[in-house]
């Protein structure tokens, strides 16, 4: 091998990031080295940085630097609305596609005994406190209608028993322009069991 | 936007990456602070010791973070052949797909005089020294044929000119198991331009 080990070792090491294989990552370390190495150790730092600052937002468990992310701390969000979602990014998603100006709750994981994932990893007690705290009016339940997140949900709406908060939870079906032929069957039958009236 | 800024920091960071966009940076980045801090810390950490440390082998130019890359200083390699390549990826792949034993030497680059590169960014003179030195036997011009590397390659030829170095260029053709339909015209009128008997 005509590398030093430092290179190999920084090739391994981007072997870490999802969809990065070794010739990419090989690429990625030759294009640094001999093109960008001040983005590269930008990246360095920030990597650093971030791997130490960013923990989870008291109140929301989403990601963030501060102690409360900026959703939660914005007085121009809709309190009386609260989303509740599994991970971080499901509210970028969210975000950008949708005018939802209401607040989050991030799961982080959806319910799964069997890998070690009950209520506590969940954050469910502090969600059952959200929901019977008086302020939220709907809860929107945006989680992946998956077995375990359909678990995940029941659990959620016995969570919300007692308290005055309306529960609903995003559609799912065939997608927007979705070719029904192309569509796997598990959607098209939950498509068709959920069919409504015109 | 419900990311923190040093978030949105990384996010932007990571696409310094070739081939990295914005999709892929965010879910680098959400599975290292949900699943491997630990990787991530590494990565970052690897990243700025290697763009600080890392540097040219003085002898052969490729990327090294000795004064003098293991090929180069291996007692094992034949030194009276010189393979010259473009860039230091150029050397790993020779390395991984034939059994060439000798050393090489890394230009950087090819001749381009528009772009602000000629003969002393491409260490043509340390190359001429090499040829002129009287260990090298046989230099082996791994250029691509473009029309920059077959200047590059005459230039290195005139260089080799009065030394007793018998100059070689890897041949360039049709791969192996290419369909002619799908190769290229430029590639495929090389190949009948340079026919040899059978």
């Amino acid at each position: 091998m005509s590398e030093s080990d430092l290179l190999q070792r920084l090739v391994e090491a981007l072997r870490c990031l999802p969809g990065v294989g070794p010739k990419s990552a090989q690429r990625m370390v030759f294009h640094l080295l001999e093109h960008d190495r001040d983005a590269g150790r930008y990246l360095g730092q920030v990597m650093l940085d971030a791997m130490e600052r960013i923990g989870h937002c008291r109140v929301c468990r989403t990601l963030t630097e501060r102690e409360i992310c900026s959703i939660c701390a914005s007085a121009s969000r809709d309190a009386s609305l609260l989303c509740v979602v599994e991970q971080p990014s499901d509210i970028t998603a969210i975000e950008q596609a949708t005018d939802y100006r209401g607040r989050y709750f991030v799961l982080g994981g959806r319910l799964s005994p069997l890998d070690g994932v009950g209520p506590e990893e969940l954050g469910l007690e502090t969600l059952r406190e959200r929901l019977h705290g008086g302020e939220v009016r709907e809860a929107i339940l945006a989680i992946s209608p998956t077995v375990e997140g359909t678990a995940t949900a029941h659990y959620i709406s016995d969570l919300a028993a007692g308290s005055r908060v309306s529960l609903t939870r995003i559609a799912h079906g065939v997608p927007l322009g979705g070719e029904l032929e192309f569509v796997d069957g598990g959607t098209l039958a939950h498509a068709f069991a959920g069919r409504h009236g015109l």
